[in-house]
Order: C-alpha cells, then structure tokens, then sequence
C-alpha cells in the first residue's frame, strides 16, 4: 500500500504540475498540489489493485486512481472550509482554507475536480475513447452522489435526527461512492464481466461502509496525532453516527460482518484477490 | 436569441431533475436548479449557432450547450460567495447562498459542474464517443481557464496593480475561456475543418474580450435595475478595469474595434453566419 502510494504522490504531482496561464496563477496550482499531497491514497490503491485483476497497464489505472484522488481531495478542500466543517487541520497539515485562504481553497477545490476530468480524457489513461468516456460517466456520477451525501452529512451535523437506515444511506453515498467508483474503474479499464461486476461492486459498497464505521469509531477511541485532524467532534455536536446509535461494540461487530461479508463476494477471482482481501481487513484495523 | 433561451430552460430543468438519492437530498438538487434558471443564455446560443454552421441535430447542441450553461451557472454561484464577491443578487434574484445558506451553494456550485460532465458522456449528446471525449477534454481545461481567470481577478479585487496586457489575459481566461469554448465545441460537434475551427476560436476570443470591456462599461454607466446585480462595485475598490486604464471612450472604441476583427474572421461562412455576426454586435450594444 506504501508502495502505491508513493507512486500515485509522484504522479499527482506530474498531473498537477503548474500549468498556469500567468504568473499569477501560479498560486492556485500551489494550493491544488498542497491540498493533495498526503493522504492514505485508500481509493488509488483499490483502483489499481481491482484492475490488477484484470492484468490492466500499471500507467493506466494508476491515472484513473490519481484522477479519484483529485476529486477525493477536492470533496476535502470543500468539506473542511469555514461554511461546512471549519476544520483546520487536515492529515496533520493545516487545511488549504487555513494554509492559503479561503477563496483560494474554493477555486483550488474546484480546479481538482475539473483537473481530474481532464487526466481522464487524455489517451494516456486508455486508448479507447469508449472507456475514457465510461470512466468520466463514472466518475461524475460518483461524484454527484458523493456531493449529495456531503450535503446530507451537514443536516446530520445539524442536529436533524436520523435513523440507522438514513445514517447508512448518507454514508453509502458520501464515502460508498467513491470507494465504489474505484473498484468500478478497475473494473471498466479491466473490462471485467458482468459478474465480476456485480461481485466488486458489493465487494466496494461493503467496504465503503465498513469504512465509515471504522471512521465514527476513530472519532471516538482514536489518538488525535495519529489521525492527524480534531477528533471527538460528533459526539460533542450530538451528531447521528453508527456509534452514537448502536453503541461502540455494536459498530464494531456491525463492521466487522460487513468485512466478513465483503471478502466473500471475492471468492470468484481466487487467490488473485488476496490484495483486496487485506485491504478489507485493513479498512477496520486501522488507526488513523 | 429568446427562443434557444426558453429551449436552454426548458432542456436545463429536464437535466437537473430532481435525482437525489433521498428525500433529505432534494433541496440540494432545488438550488441547482434555483441557480441555472434565469440568465441570456450566451455560451449556449453561440453553440447552437456555432453548430448550426455545420447542420448538427439540434438536440444535440442543446444538450453540449446546457451541459456549458451548467458550468457558467457554477462559475456564479462559487463566485458570489460571501468569500469571494460577497454579492447578495445575480439576474435580480437573491443569489444562491442568500436563497438557500452558504454550504449548500458551494455543494450546489460543485453539482452543477459534476453534472455536465454527465451531460456530455451520455450518447444522446453524440452517439460517437470520439466526439464526446473531445468534448469533456475541452469543457475540463476550458474550466480550468476560467478558474484561473477568477483566482487573478480576486487579486485585482484585493487592488493589486496590473496593466492593460494583465488585464485582457485575465479576462482572456476568466470570460474568455467558456465563450471560446462554446464555439469549439460546436465546431467539434460538427467536425468543423482545421481553418473553420481557427475562424471560430478567433471569433470566439475576440468577442470574450469585447463581452467583458462591455460589462466593464455597464458597470459604470449601466441600470442596476436593468442588469441585475450591484454595480459601481469596481470604481469604489479601485479595481483596475479597461474603463479605469482606457477611459470610457477609450473602451468603446477598444471593443468597437475588436468586434470589427470578430466579423471579419466569419467571412469563410459567406451568409450562413449570420446569426453570429448578429451576436458579435449584440455584445457591445446590449444594456444587461
């Protein structure tokens, strides 16, 4: 996983490399790079691992990951500003909005996002335009429901109530979507069976969720250094979170079926899928 | 002009339906369409016009061309934020953070730009891919322009000294940018020859350029009734403008000259471009 990540920095920073207009652009393309240079790299490293199933060109699923990293880190930059999350720190580092300023983090966020359809579209991430545009089709739908579950998480920060169905589906689209895009680009750049499909799909939705799981029980028995931002800020807002409803061993046994049940949705690639079989295990063991 | 506005209406409404995931999402889906409902419908009726010039399906160029309108309407709403413009009308409405509240306008902004990617990967838009995959090529870096454009315009803001060249290049890039697009990418639709596609960008630029020393002008001898939005903003920041560096005379004729260029590069399209020297005049004589 280190190993990816590596790679997808290097690359980021090629895909993001200043190409400003004008000298004074180049402060934007600044606060882009800043803004996407740490990171667990979780949804590359899915992406390039599914399309390693399917013995797909390193070169190109490793664009098709960093062009989702772009947007994964576009969804943070908005996310952190003074209007939704007002967070300072981000993986340790100060957020873009308090690093740079603030309309510099709204146009920096937005430039990702647009930059990421543009790695997309280049020849370099697939010969076939058929797949290129299957990817972007992808990616802004995912996208769009990411962007919808954002906004639904700010009701949830509201104090609205919420119940475990509505705490599911608003996290099924604010993290499952983009997980699932990767696996889902993997797949199409793999051009993968109908059931291979279905299999990752399932496969990505589980993990999308069981994530989230792991991040409500962080926020709450999670070391603050660690993690790299505030911590413990749900349960003083009185927020809706799978721990706040089924208590902490509850979430943990809940994400622990959802892991058991990921990894066998598996079973149909063998041995081949043992990289994805770790990073399930992964997703609820780690701690940070 | 009017009759492709209520066309771009009533085809924006269909493809920013309502699609959210869950009744806690429409509101989201409410403010993007709050936010592409009024405006001249420019970028799209270039396009059509632009097409037009090559016989493309109407329905085709009408989806390129909202799916364009979409990325406008996002440009306005992150641009009226409080920490950028800080504007309270757009088109004499209330803008989308004073309609709705400040997150939901920077999600609703980020929607609307996701979405037109969607727009432009759907067969319907063309059924080649080829063509699509273009077209998401040019709309990402034409975004990309545009974006940078308003990050320098945001230091002018501040009072940061530029010259005339300064200046043209940000506008260039912050109008510019989506004005070239449009007609690029009805020129891709219709598979536009290398020297029609170089008439089209010439034509385009220029009258990018003569649109915005045109709503410099408005700004100082315009109705703010008539246009919409708080006006006299840029005199009283000291904003370097082409009316503060040129004079207003100096301006006029500044944009009478260019739009004289514009025309002169649709001569290759005898009598069928028309409308779009009718376009090119409609820019500097309008007074909205």
């Amino acid at each position: 996983m280190k190993q990816i990540a590596n790679e997808v920095q290097q690359k980021l920073k090629e895909l993001i490399a200043d190409r400003s207009e004008t000298d004074k652009g180049k402060r934007l393309f600044d606060a882009m790079r800043y803004s996407s240079e740490r990171g667990k790299r979780l949804r590359p490293y899915l992406l390039v691992k599914t399309a390693d199933l399917f013995n797909v060109d390193k070169e190109r699923s490793l664009r098709a990951g960093c062009a989702l990293e772009m947007i994964h880190c576009f969804s943070l930059i908005h996310d952190d500003l003074p209007a939704i999350d007002n967070d300072d720190l981000r993986r340790g580092f100060k957020t873009c909005h308090k690093q740079f300023d603030e309309p510099t983090a709204i146009l920096a966020g937005d430039g990702l996002l647009t930059s990421a359809f543009t790695v997309l579209s280049d020849p370099k991430t697939h010969p076939d335009a058929d797949i290129r545009i299957k990817l972007v089709d992808l990616y802004a739908k995912s996208t769009m429901g990411m962007i919808e579950g954002e906004f639904i998480d700010i009701l949830a920060d509201r104090g609205e109530r919420f119940n475990l169905q509505e705490i599911s589906h608003m996290q099924d689209l604010k993290t499952g979507c983009l997980i699932s895009c990767a696996a889902m680009a993997g797949a199409i750049l793999g051009k993968a069976s109908e059931k291979e499909s279905s299999a990752l799909k399932n496969y990505s939705l589980d993990i999308g969720l069981a994530f989230q799981i792991a991040d409500d029980i962080l926020d709450i028995v999670g070391d603050e250094k660690k993690v790299g931002k505030a911590l413990r800020k749900d349960e003083k807002a009185g927020k809706a979170t799978f721990v706040s409803i089924l208590g902490l061993d509850g979430a943990r046994k809940k994400a622990k079926e959802i892991i058991d049940h990921a990894i066998n949705e598996l079973f149909i690639f063998g041995k081949k899928s043992d990289k994805l079989v770790e990073l399930a295990k992964f997703i609820i063991e780690r701690d940070k």
